[in-house]
């Protein structure tokens, strides 16, 4: 590296991105420096304009340019079923699926006691909310297989009453995370969900 | 994904980024829009900076904010030694080690028959002129091990003459990449460089 405080910034908070570490955020900002038209100028721009318009549903915590989301918004979707997701990547892979046709509430993590993360912290009021509030006649909850998953899982499965609550059943590994599990086995664990 | 396009389109961006792939480039915008005002903003405005500020030295190579960069334009380091390298990240490779106190010449690759890539899109002629023009005494060929890389010192040993010219010569290992070594191998190979 040079004087050129411009780049080694650029590679310090590049290594900062998951995914890239020093040495690959050193090889990434050589790579958009040669590529600065093609890439770097387009990548700069998409970040700004993410950056200025990217916002939380008020409704489900999904992220998009809108305050309501465009499934919240989709009245197509309104289907009376809710698919519960811890994070929004995991709605994403649900999506590419193209097997679930109801709504999602983004948790934003799993209850744990250890990180001290309660009912509150995850959107669970808002969902119980929603229920009532969209006649929800289903909700699945779509949680990791590990141990704090189940455990909010069966916490939810608590607090709701007088409507179907089903899980995915078949398909996600122990230990596994929805995101990392290929389009087709999550479609076939939505297919094959139980109720609890 | 949501039909937010400019999301979509941020995702697509990353995923051209060297060390991210399609999944590992949802991951990451997922996070840098968690974290928009401590780290998106500022990626995105250190990307606007340096696409504006970064160019190549009219001398060596290198890539700095300024035309001439500022190893060329250090008086210190006009010690009588060139060090030529492939890449710009055989240069920060070197440079980590504090081993080399003298200027650099990036090649841009090596020479390659089945790439046709011949002297002139590698500077060397530039680096012939250099030789003589900074009163050159030390020509210290940094090249990989490679057949290419060991082609193109051979090539730019015959075309200087009057100088010595050395190469790394311990460390290095057979088909590995400057960038890949660790900074003591590195200034090993530069301390045991013998003459061609
Ligand atoms: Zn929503
Ligand atoms: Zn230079």
């Amino acid at each position: 590296m040079d004087d050129s405080s411009d780049i080694a910034r650029l590679i310090a908070l590049m290594a900062r991105v998951p995914g890239l570490g020093p040495r690959s955020a050193r090889r990434a900002v050589l790579h958009l420096v040669k590529k600065r038209s093609q890439l770097m100028v387009p990548l700069g721009n998409a970040m700004q304009a993410v950056a200025q318009s990217a916002r939380e549903c008020l409704n489900c915590g999904n992220i998009s340019t809108h305050d309501i989301c465009p499934i919240c918004a989709d009245t197509a979707r309104a289907n009376g079923q809710i698919c519960v997701v811890e994070d929004i990547d995991d709605l994403w892979a649900m999506e590419r699926t193209g097997a679930f046709k109801g709504r999602y509430h983004v948790l934003g993590g799993t209850l744990s006691a250890i990180d001290a993360i309660g009912p509150e912290e995850l959107r669970i009021p808002r969902l119980v909310d929603r229920v009532t509030t969209e006649n929800i006649t289903e909700v699945i909850l779509a949680l990791g297989a590990t141990i704090d998953g189940q455990t909010t899982a069966h916490y939810i499965a608590d607090h709701l009453s007088g409507i179907i609550v089903s899980t995915l059943a078949q398909g996600v590994p122990i230990g596994g995370e929805l995101d990392y599990l290929d389009d087709g086995t999550i479609g076939a664990a939505l297919r094959a969900r139980r109720q609890l």
